[in-house]
Formats: C-alpha cells, structure tokens, sequence
C-alpha cells in the first residue's frame, strides 16, 4: 500500500460537550451517546471542549481504547482547561498556553475565570506529515449588547494568533478546533483568520451538510436558552474548524458536516452546541528551497492583505485600550473603597479610644459593643477584598498593556512593510 | 559591503539587574552606569532581567535611544515579569509565556510568586537570518538543602524548554540568556539543554575572559550576602547564555566575557550577579532539501542522546511527582484547617444558642460578647484563607499534573523512537 495514501484524508471533529458535572441537563447520558457515536464514527482526531471533569475524559478514554489510542487532557486552572483530545494518529508532543486573562473570579456564576481557558497544542504524525492540532475555547459572551468581556476575548484571540504563528512553523499542516465564543466576523476571529491565514472549513467544504449557514447554537436545540440567541433569528456560528497547509503540504477541505439538534433514535442531543466534522485532504508537496528560506517565510502576504491587517490590528488595539481604561478606572474604585475601609477603622478606633484619652470621661464606650465589633469587621473585610482586587486589577492591567504594546509593535513592523521593507535597515524605534 | 558579512557576528549581552526599587542598595545609580556601559559598548542583543519597575526600563530605553533603537518591556504578574530586551536589530515579533507554577503568593517575603516570571521571546532580523532570542528568569533557589521550589522549577525548566522546541522551528538561529536560578549540572538545566540542544556558551567559547569557573554570583561582589555562597567556594554559576543554530545557519561561539564584581572607576558592580557577554559568529548555510522534510527534523538526535534524555525525563518526573505529593498533602492541610474553622464556628453558634432554646434559661451569652466576637471573625478569617489556599494548591496540583501527564507521553515517544519507530504506528496508547 502507498503511505501517502493512507493518510491523504483526515477527519476532524469538534464538540463543545456542555459537561459540568450536576448542573448541565444529562450529562452522564450525553456522554455515553458521545462516546458511542465517537467509537462507531472513527474519527481521526476528536477535538473536545467543556470536558469539565477528569472523570468524564477517563470514560471516554476507556470507550475509545480501541477506536482512538492516543489521547491527551490537559490540565489548567482550578477546574481544568476542559479541552480534550483524542487521536488516530500518534501524538508527539504537547504544548498549553493559558491565556493571560479569562475573565473575573469573583463573576463566580459566570465561572469562566475558575475554568483556565487556555489553546492546548499537539503534534501530530500523520503518516509521513507533522501536523499541528490546536484545540481552543475562549471567554463566553453573556451580552452581546453589553459584553464586558469583549477586551478579554480580544487579548485571547491575539494570544491565540501568537501561539499558533510561532509554534507552527515546523508544521507541515495546522488544524484549529474549537468553541471561540465569536461570531464569524467578530473583530477577534478577522484577528485570528488574517494573522495566522487560516481558512474556515465551513466557508472552503466542496460539500456541505447540516444546519443552515453552519450555525452552531440553534433554536432546535431543547438544552437552548430561546433568550440567549433570540436576536439572532435562527441560530449563531461560535464553533469552528480552521485549517491551513505549508509550503510541505497541501490541503482543503473535502466536506463539512454539523449535527442538527436532535440525534436520530435519542431523546436529546449530544450538547447545548452541535458538532463539527470536516473532512480534510492532505497532500504531501516536493520540498522546495523557498521552505528553508527565512527571507520567503516572512513575506508571504500580499499588500492588501498586510494593510487589511493594519486595520483589524488597530480596531483590536483600540478595543483592548477600553480594556486598560476600564481596568484602572476599577482599580482606582478599589483604591478609593479600600482607603475608605481604612478611614472608617481608623475614625471608629479614634471615636472608641476618646473616653480612654479625655481626663475624667467615663471609660466606657460610647456605642454598643455589638456595633463596634461588626463595623471592625466590616471595615477589615473591606479592606481584605480592595487589597486583593487591586492585586487583580493590576494583573489585568499588566497584560492588557503587554497585549497593547505588542499590537504596536506589530502595526509598526507590517507598516514598514507595508512602505517596502527597505534593504539597510531603518534606525527607527518601533517600540514605545 | 556583503550584506552576509555585517551580520556574521552578533554580540549578546545579559544581566540580572536585581532592580527592587527602594530595597536594592544603589539602585538609580547602579541603572545609570548600566545605561552609560551599553550606550559605550552598543552590544547588539542586550537581555535585562529584574528590571521590576518599568520607570527604570523607560530610563534605559531613553538612554539607548541611539545605541539601541528597538526594544520591548514583558509585562507580566502584579510587578511585571522584569524582563527587557534591547536590540540593535529589528524585533519583528514578540511573545511571552507565563510559567504555570512560580512560587506561592503567601511567600511574600520570597515575592517570586508576584514578579510573574516567564519567558519572552522577540523574532529578530539579524540581516537576512531570522533569530529568535529567549530572555528569560526562573524561581530563585533560597535554601540548597531543602529547596521547597525544586518542582515548581522543574516545571518552569519543563515549559522553557517546551516553548523554545515548539517556537523555534522557523528560527534561523536560536539564542537564550537570563537568570536560570539553576546550577551547571542541576536536573533542570540538564533537561533544558538535552531536549533543545542548546550550547552552553562559556563551556563552547575559544576564548573566555571573567570569573574563574564562569560564575555568576561571586564572594567578591560586595552586594552578596556571603552565606548564600559560603557553601560553593568561591561562587555559583546561574546565568548562561545559550545557543543554537539551524539546517539553515551554523553558530558558534568565539569569546565569551563576564564581569568580575568590582567596575573600573566606579565605587560598586553593576549588580550583585555578573554580567555575561558572548561574541556569537552566525553564517548562513545554503537551504538544503533536509530542511523542509519533517521527517529530518524529528529524528535528529543519535540513539545514546535519546537515552540520556529519557533517563532525565524519568528524573524529573520523580520531581514533578514529589511536588504533586506535597501539593495534595498541603491541600489536604488546607481542607482539615477548614473543616476545624468550620466546625469551631457552629459549635460557637450552638453554645451561643443554647440560652435561647433552653426553656427557662437566662436569654444571656454564656461568654462574654468580646470573645464570642473575636472567636467569629477568628473563625471567619480562618475559613477564608483556606479556601483561598485550597483553591490556589488546586491550581498547582493541576499544573504538576498536567506537567507531569506531558513528560510521561514524552517518555513513551522518546522510548518508541528508542526501539525504532515503526513503518505502520502500532496501536499502543502513549496517554495515561
């Protein structure tokens, strides 16, 4: 048999699985029906999210022994990253990076912050080709109207375009699975798409199947909130499958299929989000001398394109310094609150101490000493939770300024591409 | 001019700046004679760790405004990550990884834990060669006999490495300099320079200048507390620049230099550690076909490295394991001081109560109010901090794991290449 040919083809598939433990509607169920149909469909790489417990990886791993060999769970944050994946093909090597910010831990019924979203990364060797397998899922959006978040999300979605960029270029094929929490034209997916070049599997399937205009949170769905995705008549897309090849090997997506809300001879669906499969194909190129040349890596985009760049880059920039406004505007109210709580402390120890220091005075209190007692401990709570936000706040301010100086740097470095990358180079300063 | 020849030599430099406003002895004076000796010198890559406060990295960079026209700052954690490159060369791109694990925040004293240490890397154009310089700084080491940190560099040893692996495939040349807190021969540097295949530049150097042995941290630098040393003679080696080249450019190291303690014309060092300077020669290789075959590129140690490698993987792992042992028993500690919080509490309610259920009794606390308040917010105070804690050694135990579920599918990986990696993959799992 030709090895090429046995890896010309490769089946991918992604699942947000909605799988907190006591609180999603079924979950046990689900996942035995996940199990079944990942163990009858043979995929080649199954790409997971919201696989909130350890447990439930184990169930799988063990129902999928056979079918997919290789797995990998990896582990953030104080719940987990969620993010699981399973593999035909052998996996070499394995990489995570957590996002430097993911929402607020005291947002505990959101509960995103506890949960580490991160972008794990495996490598893959399918046949005689490397392919990198990310697998992703950003902050939620709670209000599209409102969406405090959105800063978060765009710093995830940069830090996702890094990591992707500077750890594929050794990869023959590079594959993104994922829940991105972004419409298809949101500001953080034009980021990601015309940074790293990756290409939608929905918008590039010869053949496609499943719900109308891909979507992946539909009203058919009966684990759907109606109110969550209401405005937008029938459904939205925030799940993806990206893929994009190498100057090794081609590739393109052959077919694309999403679940549509019900699954036939089950009471339910396998999650609150369907499922994506892509059927990508693999073509292994003659290695040419441009590949090894760091001059032919670096200039691959044409000039619309790198300007088209500018301008998303910007509308990220500013949209993350928002992010650095909001942050220090709520530190400054933790400040101001934190030095409040003192303030009162200090002004009830003075008004508890005065009979003590006045010559004569009755050396009693001169409010219950219930009162005093519970206005010391609220004082002293106070000051605890400002302490602790201001060490927070900071932190978000520190990585949405590090985002924001790394934008620049980037807009200043496709600038002077953009007027013809000169030969000497220019003793200009593209840092602040 | 050959435009090869320009850039056939490029000069790195690197320095723990030990930046700690208000605490480190001399320290605006100690930034101006840095400032003067790089503006003098005009080293091409200059990599500054400790650098705590961003006022002085905006001083340095005005200084340099000349000699070094590009630069950027790593933001990260709550005082910032204290690296700063400062580059002659254009930095095209920058990325920074946070270490999962750095200490603990309770450890304020220590304060690793709220400096954010990770590694930054910054894609430099040196000529037509692409670099990728790595700056980075890792737990210190307070204690040689009982080194508490141990796992948690271990692990920031472990993702080091993995991000310069996974980062560096399209580098022409790959350069690492900082602070590593590590001995020459310490598990983690062991496994650092194994898996990459870095060069250590002092021990590769044809002609080395400095201190004997090539420390870092010596008894004749009047800002080192002589016990942290006493028991190494004369000093330690914990800073290193470290390099590698590619299928695409050789590198080698003609002369590497250091500090020794004392500064010509000036009262006192630049720091308490040395600084390191190494002269590195790059020359560009014609793109050779093996370059663009992952195949070459995954197979390229010989069979005994691949050994050595897997018996430091196994090492390091025990490590890893000993954290994850003393990270469940502190959690465990944290959970029983809880639960004791907890019940002290309720049994303070119940005897409180007791007057007011009890038909006929006085309606009076059966202690006075000031205990019975001070023991509540004792109490209180007490389930608090061990929720924090418990929610922190959670976050640690999920990082050790997961680390550790990383090193054992490196493990099997490395041992099936050991035993030839087979044609047709066999059906072996490499997960858990």
């Amino acid at each position: 048999m030709d090895r090429r040919d046995s890896v010309s083809s490769i089946r991918v598939f992604s699942l947000n699985c909605w799988g907190v433990r006591y609180l999603s509607h079924h979950c046990a169920e689900r996942y035995a029906m996940i199990a079944d149909m990942l163990h009858r469909e043979k995929h080649d790489v199954v790409l997971l999210q919201e696989v909130w417990s350890e447990k439930d990886y184990l169930f799988l791993k063990k129902k999928l022994a056979n079918s997919h060999v290789h797995s990998h769970y990896f582990q953030s944050g104080v719940i987990g990253s969620g993010l699981a994946i399973f593999s035909k093909h052998r996996i070499q090597d394995t990489l995570l990076y957590r996002y430097s910010l993911n929402g607020y831990p005291y947002m505990v019924h959101h509960g995103d912050w506890f949960g580490g979203k991160a972008v794990g990364l495996a490598v893959l060797n399918v046949g005689t080709l490397t392919a990198n397998v990310y697998l992703t899922h950003l902050h939620a959006e709670y209000s599209r109207e409102r969406d405090v978040y959105l800063p978060h999300r765009v710093v995830q979605a940069w830090e996702l375009q890094q990591f992707i960029r500077h750890t594929s270029a050794g990869a023959d094929a590079v594959i993104l699975g994922g829940d991105l929490n972004m419409h298809p034209q949101d500001l953080g997916n034009r980021l990601l798409k015309s940074y790293t070049g990756l290409r939608d599997a929905y918008a590039e399937a010869d053949h496609f199947e499943g719900c109308e205009d891909g979507l992946t949170l539909i009203l058919d769905n009966p684990f759907i909130s109606k109110h969550v995705i209401a405005p937008f008549e029938k459904g939205i897309r925030i799940d993806y499958i990206l893929f994009k090849g190498s100057c090794r090997a081609d590739i393109r997506c052959a077919s694309m299929y999403t679940t549509k809300g019900s699954v036939p001879g089950h009471p339910f669906p396998y999650s609150d989000h369907e499922a994506l499969t892509a059927k990508l194909h693999l073509d292994s190129l003659a290695p040419s001398e441009a590949c090894g040349d760091s001059r032919a890596r670096s200039c691959e985009c044409p000039q619309e394109e790198v300007a088209q760049l500018v301008d998303i880059l910007t509308e990220a920039r500013t949209e993350v310094k928002v992010g650095v406004h909001c942050a220090r505007r709520m530190r400054e109210t933790a400040t101001r609150t934190g030095i409040m709580g003192l303030a009162l402390l200090l002004l009830e120890l003075a008004i508890a101490a005065v009979p003590w220091l006045a010559p004569g005075a009755q050396k009693t209190l001169p409010f219950p000493l219930t009162s005093f007692y519970l206005l010391a401990a609220l004082c002293l709570a106070i000051l605890l939770c400002t302490t602790l936000l201001y060490v927070f706040y900071t932190m978000e301010l520190k990585s949405l300024q590090g985002t924001e100086d790394q934008m620049r740097l980037a807009v200043g470095g496709l600038q002077e591409k953009l007027r013809g990358f000169p030969v000497v180079e220019r003793q200009e300063s593209v840092g602040k």
